[in-house]
């Protein structure tokens, strides 16, 4: 998690750091259904890189809107899914739905 | 305007599109509250170049999210605000600056 030292004092700058990137916010909106896997988030995000997802995962499980778990199998298998907290993220992809959907009934 | 062809079929990657952006959405954050011009945002939005943010502005403008008045006087006056369709976005704006909140208790 960020200390509150890092974080802007604006309430909207803090949710912004954490989760405002166009990567990030599809991750998300990916993770908010279920856990995943590195490969399916991969194929399902279209234009992601490897480096790309592999950072934004690294940085969301660091700020606690997202953990990591390992299997330890072998093959290896290591899903990502929403913590506690980044499921409070719901109600925020639930308008960022609404909008995308008013948006194409307005053109 | 983008036009349905430009668009992606997931109203959450829509948004994403338009607004999906760490600077787009501190410009909008700033939008909400009334008409701001570019001096002020330059000045309110920490870390923003000159060039981010007439390439944001413009994007936003183009989207139908924003709009541009210029006043045309001398010395220019221009200003910037949300259109009808910008101002749906209220709600995802409180429901950031509440996760934000909420975020800033936990830690």
């Amino acid at each position: 998690m960020k200390s509150k030292q890092e974080l802007p004092a604006c309430p909207v700058a803090t949710t912004v750091s954490l989760i405002g990137s166009k990567w990030k916010l599809l991750i998300i909106r990916n993770l908010i259904k279920r856990p995943w896997r590195f490969n399916e988030l991969m194929n399902s995000i279209d234009g992601i890189s490897q480096k790309v997802l592999t950072t934004s995962l690294r940085e969301l499980e660091k700020d606690g809107i997202i953990y990591r778990k390992d299997f330890k199998t072998n093959p290896p298998k290591v899903e990502y899914g929403l913590t506690e907290l980044g499921q409070k993220l719901q109600g925020l992809l639930n308008l960022m739905a609404d909008f995308g959907d008013y948006y194409k009934s307005k053109i």
